[in-house]
């Protein structure tokens, strides 16, 4: 086998073989496959696509490139919940705790933001001693008694999809769906958990800014997880303006642990009840949507999902006093208040511009080695359809330096467009996407 | 300026610039731009195309990625001629001498065989004593007293085309016209020549099979050629069959001589005078073609084209005795006739298969640094549109090791192919490609 002709065979329109996508893969893992071959592959693969079946080859090829997690040590059904990647994204720190607090296995592995887009390694390091990094059998100890571990991605999972990511970032050849769906499905599926609850961002603040491409991208890991006999659920979901109010590692965990008191922000509240449910039903096949909405409710308005999450926080050697008394989570030293300088409804929100003005305060990285300050954030007031005053408070900022502050509300205010007519919420849940269905959400 | 965005924007279909063109060539040349980049470019160029502009800037950018060779020092136009390619093309040896015999200044750099294809360097090596190496005064020297010298390119002329084409060589970019054009254009605009007739062949046996493609690639040759200020025509001729019944070295020389003299195959003798032709119209804008033509048979038929060609073989230390006794020209040692097994008429020969038995023969080169025996051939005696009886003479062959030519009779059946009812002569020159126009040649 030529890598030669595997390129030719691509640019040509061909289908490639399984046998020749594990060559690629492993060729390519292990130096025998130089990258000026692999970036012309993927540039073919960008204009000629791959079908259903290529890419859940490479994705097969991919997750088994390197370590596989051993998960059998804990008993039943493992199920894990990804998110394509937002703005104001803390659904795993109320998901996870609902679910576990309803028996569902949740031994999941994270990682930490990059770019506008935050990640829950980097919430959680927020609360003081919280430790993300553990050994096997202490990550499978604590599923076992508890429901629920959470640690960074340290192992040497997919280390073909490191290196593909690495060339496809340089070789604009990122935007292809079948490589995008391998991505993210080949590091699920080499974590070891048997369901999957996807949610896939849509708008200005996502990965893919396309609805019709997020709902195939939905699709494309729904049928991939389904080819590895994994279940998988996809729900669609906005990302046109930040999830809840908060963006800031420390200013999202105040805002999940209020949402687990009951009284967070409504979509927020929403989106982690139906992302719960779907992560209960996975875990009992037999359970209908609306008893699993129920269970989840139920759970997060006894206290049943705090109880779970201050557990899950002791376990990992945190500070569980933060969720009694959330004046002890530590803030930027200088609050700002963004005010309106405009009449009429909110239109849009750059929501990318948002999660980016959280870099320009110090809270995000640019590159993944960057370190970050927790403390900072924003906390967006008013979303899309609200109706502003001149000179209302649009955002809170909390820095640490007037000179980042400045910049932050310049972007701030940027960010948003208003309309003199009136102008509909967002709808937060689009689609919910199974093995068997689509359903659109109308509400 | 940044490779990527130069790479995203091609894959999006638009146009680069002049100066994005020059920071690819020159960053790839330095070693700035990585081959992972450029090899996406490559692969981007060929779904999206590049338009005349960019063919042009993108050739020109190769021709001045080195040196450029300096003819000033050689009074009158230089009149450049090259082929594209193919089996049994010994025109140069012919159409070099028949021009600079009319006053023609030929200052002209070849390049060995490779592949299926000869090249002119290694038909002139097979002569006892010709020296393909010298120095630049030297060359120019024997221009300006003889009209004619003709060296190897050992120049550093254009490193990015040799870089560039070493990549699209092993990620399947090769077969893209602007590629394909701006590789031979940039080699030809580097080493000076004022005029160029460009012989591009077509079929079977040429780098470009399709008579449309060849058009095209024609068409886009003469536009860099007049974008560059140089005069360029170009022929589109045939490449079904062998040119002439030679293939291999001293075979071709022999070949080539008997032309010479006056007695050469007929499609050969026609080819080398049109090609002469031209040759004489650009150095003298004011000719007519009619005019031309006849000027160049006069060179041939009058002895006065051979007596250049010995000029210049003593020129550059060749033995000249072989032109008048071609049996002092040293050939394979073991004659063997290949005999059709089959009635008919010849519909088919696989020209590229006939090239490559020369390589089976030991007088072909797999790579560049292979060695090559001058003296093995193959003679064609027949060709497209011949009747032929079982256990007629269709092939001789010239060779120094008993099972190559076993091997090389069997290529050479399995290359042609019968057919009961007649089948008609191949068309030699199907094109004329002009600036002005196109001349479809109807006979």
């Amino acid at each position: 086998m030529r890598m030669y002709d595997i390129i030719l065979k691509k640019r040509n329109g061909e289908v490639l073989s399984k046998q020749e996508i594990e060559f690629v893969v492993n060729g390519y893992v292990n130096g025998e496959i130089p990258d000026y071959q692999v970036s012309a592959l993927l540039m073919a693969i960008y204009f000629k696509k791959m079908n259903e079946e290529e890419t859940l080859n490479l994705t097969m090829a991919m997750a088994h490139s390197g370590e596989m997690l051993d998960l059998s040590g804990i008993s039943g059904k493992k199920i894990d919940k990804h998110s394509t990647g937002g703005v104001g994204d803390k659904t795993t720190l109320i998901v996870a705790p609902i679910a576990a607090s309803l028996g569902v296995k949740v031994a999941k592995m994270s990682g930490r933001g990059l770019g506008h887009t935050g990640g829950t390694i980097d919430k959680l390091e927020s609360i003081e001693g919280f430790k993300t990094v553990m050994s096997d059998e202490e990550f499978i100890r604590h599923v076992n008694d508890i429901n629920i571990a959470l640690v960074s991605q340290t192992k040497n999972l997919a280390p073909a999809d490191k290196l593909l990511y690495a060339l496809r970032d340089v070789t604009a050849t990122v935007d292809n769906l079948s490589l995008i769906a391998s991505s993210i499905m080949s590091k699920k599926l080499a974590s070891g958990a048997d369901g999957i609850v996807l949610d896939v961002k849509t708008g200005n603040g996502a990965l893919m800014t396309d609805e019709q491409d997020s709902i195939e991208l939905a699709k494309t890991m729904v049928k991939i997880g389904e080819g590895a006999g994994r279940n998988v659920v996809a729900l669609v979901t906005d990302m046109d303006e930040p999830l809840g109010f908060a963006v800031g590692n420390a200013l999202e965990v105040e805002e999940a642990i209020e949402t687990l008191k009951g009284r967070g922000p409504q979509d927020l509240t929403n989106l982690c009840v139906y992302l719960a449910a779907y992560m209960v039903m996975l875990n009992d096949g037999n359970l209908s949507f609306d008893k699993a909405v129920k269970m989840a409710k139920d759970a997060l308005y006894t206290g049943r999902a705090l109880a779970k999450f201050r557990e899950f926080i002791i376990a990992q050697g945190g500070d569980d006093n933060i969720i009694n008394d959330t004046s002890l989570i530590k803030k930027g030293r200088i609050e700002c208040d963004v005010k309106s300088e405009h009449v009429g409804y909110i239109k849009r929100i750059d929501t990318r511009k948002i999660g980016s003005t959280l870099m320009t305060l110090g809270g995000g990285r640019e590159k993944k080695e960057d370190g970050i300050d927790y403390g900072v954030g924003i906390i967006v007031q008013r979303k899309i359809g609200d109706y502003v005053n001149k000179g209302d408070i649009i955002a809170r900022i909390y820095g640490n330096n007037e000179a980042s502050i400045a910049a932050a509300k310049k972007n701030i205010i940027e960010s948003i467009e208003f309309s003199d007519s009136e102008v509909s919420k967002k709808q937060l849940i689009k689609y919910i996407i199974t093995k068997d269905k689509i359903i659109k959400k109308l509400n």
